[in-house]
């Protein structure tokens, strides 16, 4: 491994805010994750796309990191079960290989400035594709006006991971409107808005609750295949909300492997299972199984029964659900939920090279 | 959730091996991962496949789980560098919508069992597919012989995981016979073979080294993007042959989320960074910022860097490097790394219903 001069972190660290910063950044927070449902309205009403949307696609990439790339993982997963063309995700700085003029890439950064979404978008320019940029401003949508791109604009002043009421209604919005699914309409997305609105104080209670299940564990979150992006947003809300380390699997690939690994585990792991009504009945029955066996490494094994009438209300549910337990284990931690002052001075870091 | 009847795992238990039975297992592991450069060397001989391979592929969906899936996984990412159409794998009983006429599947069980993989290749044969399957036998291969698919053999009599050597090339072998790469071919990949058997001795030091520095901590394994079918290899090898909790992620997606959750870091936790010299310039640097972040919450932070003149050569390092250290953490454990109890427990009762 060449030696890189100069990029030892000697300088960067973690960082604990005071609490009376602690008790401010709670108020915040909680503001924040209220106002989800009302984001979600308001982003359905804002749905509007500069640029004309590609014809003839073979595929379809979506480029983005962490809150921002979240929205590509689980819109990913629904389109999987009624697109016609693949629909994959991408997190890196380059691209694969079979990006061309038939791909649609669609670049989501909420700052706009992410230099891995900048880098990719890039490539996939030079490889001829279409691209659709979402962002609230930054590079990211200035080169989407200079290039001719379609684009979308997120309202500014977001944490990025706070702004996901916006960022995934605008994708799923673009990925209708480029032509690739139409049974989800504006309506359809204002009732499971409306649905969550409603049920959020015992969204709330029910966070609550598994928060304090959960103290002094460490979370262990599992879901069925299709709902893994919904998985991996508890487990980012997680570390940057709680700045808890936890990881997760999904069923049934975890029966193969990880389930094995639990004959080591212990007391110190809280596990959460994550359920849906259209969960495949065997993966449901493997889920009633695996708990069982848990139970016997650890008296917090969780079940989690997604709440809602469609499967896209049931997504949305166990979203805004796990935004609340995140925010519940920050209070509990006593930890500030908003900042992430060590991504930001990793940023700073890299900038100097 | 609908109850579902009878579906207690009351008599699933984790059964753990009388010292006798472990010492007799060490032995056979051993003798197993010791044998991985030479199944190598075997299956690039062996590569016939019976059938005729499609043509006009708009996409690729491999599809398979735990030892018999992994192989899918690093394929992909190898492919994803050089193949013109999109590869994506699959771990579930459904297949993606788009699998159509224009799709080529390809089925991996080493037992040619799993009733994920067969629920899998049945829809895709539905969906138009063409298919190919990889087993050492089962309904996988009966059917692919009554359906005239495309096949191919592995060598019967191993642990799934531990077939991997073959598994790997077999796969590899056959997407080059479906015309998706053409850039390496039998004599560069018995060069791998070859390097990998000089350098086992090494290899296997550097392994038992990793695994004392590990006792008593959770792995935390690491890698770039490109590499994450490796890090995933090891977390399966881990989870299966030493009986331990484990997890992983990827840089730079974790550089937006689970760095944040590491100020909850603790010494519980042992990092193993993997490093390939042609890692992206910037990822790399992230990991060197990374090993000084979490070395301030734990002082067991491993790089490992892959050794090898050509990406395949260190894929293939890191492979056998991962495998050997799975052994070794069993050994230290002093559990039996053959067994699998849970896994054949749960699929009897998963037979059951």
């Amino acid at each position: 491994m060449p030696s890189i001069r100069g990029s030892s972190a000697a300088g960067l660290i973690f960082v604990i805010s005071p609490p009376k910063i602690c008790c401010k950044m709670f108020e915040y927070m909680e503001k924040l994750i209220a106002g989800f449902p009302q984001d979600m309205h308001q982003a359905i009403d804002r749905l509007r796309f500069i640029g004309v949307m590609p014809t003839d696609m073979q595929n379809v990439l979506i480029t983005g990191l962490g809150g921002s790339g979240i929205g590509g993982t689980i819109a990913a997963e629904v389109l999987a079960r009624r697109c016609s063309v693949p629909v994959c995700v991408n997190k890196d700085y380059g691209i694969p290989a079979w990006v061309n003029t038939h791909t649609l890439v669609v670049a989501c950064s909420y700052s706009g400035n992410t230099e891995e979404t900048l880098a990719a978008a890039h490539k996939a320019n030079e490889a001829g594709a279409s691209i659709a940029a979402i962002a609230s401003g930054g590079q990211l949508l200035a080169t989407a006006e200079t290039e001719g791109w379609v684009s979308a604009k997120l309202p500014e002043g977001y944490p990025p991971r706070a702004a996901f009421g916006h960022g995934l209604i605008t994708l799923l919005g673009l990925l209708q409107g480029a032509g690739l699914y139409n049974d989800w309409d504006a309506t359809d997305l204002h009732r499971v808005a409306d649905v969550l609105e409603q049920s959020q104080e015992t969204i709330r209670n029910t966070a609550r609750d598994l928060a304090e299940k959960l103290q002094n564990r460490t979370p262990v979150i599992y879901a069925a295949t299709g709902l893994e992006g919904v998985a991996v947003r508890w487990r980012q809300q997680i570390n940057e909300n709680a700045k808890m380390l936890c990881w997760h699997h999904v069923l049934p690939e975890m029966n193969h492997n990880e389930l094995v690994g639990w004959a080591g585990g212990d007391k110190r792991m809280g596990v959460l299972m994550l359920r849906s009504e259209d969960d495949h009945p065997r993966t449901a029955l493997r889920m009633n199984l695996n708990m069982d066996l848990m139970r016997k490494q650890t008296d917090c094994v969780l079940e989690i029964n997604a709440i809602g009438t469609s499967r896209m209300e049931r997504l949305y549910y166990l979203v805004h659900l796990g935004d609340w337990l995140s925010y519940y284990l920050a209070v509990q931690r006593q930890v500030d939920p908003i900042e992430v002052n060590v991504i930001t001075e990793l940023k700073n870091e890299l900038a100097r090279h």
